[in-house]
């Protein structure tokens, strides 16, 4: 997979902002964040489940999440100054988007560390949010390094 | 990639009817049809621009659309009976999932089937329509030969 020319305008002045900030790779990457999750979780639930069943389900990934998600990484500077909750849901989905066109990480490889992260009960509601704040947060940290160290 | 296993119910007892009217695999196939269409549009738009720059965008293919690409591709049978416009198209979002579940064609080549055969002004809503139309009824041709041949 190489689409990397598709970041051609990022990649000539990269910085965690140009990334965190680009509303285009905010786009690509909210659909990848929503197909990755939804595979994902129907993995999960297909593997601890007790009677045996495969169980494909689709989830959108909340903003609220993907914010929280962002702060608990620790990487609030990829956002823009003052960013808002919506702001900062789109700078993950920006920062996903970026690994998968860089190809950094696969499609797979994004699905199955969102499995291999995920435990308890994602069939209650509560416990699915937590959750997803947890793996998202993980995600990010797990992909820091392949992110430029300048903030501008 | 090897997530057949999500498919174990399906595989059982596998039909035409079967794949078409899974619910799950419609959750699942409507956000990697959503996906794969903003990616290859983003590419299409890329490559045919004159000024030379990335453009990175999104779209949610609509389930009309989707739907004329099932008649056009005269694969109604794998629908439900009396289906409407919106079964129709859910049943688009089953047949692309299983296809690419089952692995008969990875992630990349699902993109890349769509930019090959775009043509046109994506720009123009009513291009754009028109040619989504064609791209997901050529698609859908193409992939019939990984489907099964009894109707139930």
């Amino acid at each position: 997979m190489v689409y990397d020319y598709l970041l051609k305008d990022i990649t000539q002045d990269l910085s965690q902002k140009a990334i965190g900030t680009n509303k285009g790779l905010a786009k690509i990457g909210d659909e990848l964040v929503n197909f990755v999750y939804s595979v994902a979780k129907s993995i999960y639930l297909t593997k601890s489940n007790s009677h045996n069943r495969a169980v494909l389900t689709s989830k959108k990934v909340g903003k609220k999440i993907l914010a929280t998600a962002l702060k608990d990484a620790n990487l609030k500077q990829f956002a823009k100054n003052r960013a808002d909750a919506h702001d900062l849901a789109d700078t993950v989905e920006a920062i996903i988007g970026y690994v998968w066109l860089s190809n950094q990480m696969q499609l797979e490889e994004l699905i199955d560390f969102l499995v291999d992260n995920f435990s308890g009960n994602l069939n209650d509601r509560n416990e699915e949010i937590k959750q997803a704040q947890e793996v998202f947060a993980k995600l990010l940290i797990h992909v820091k390094p392949f992110l430029p160290e300048n903030e501008l």
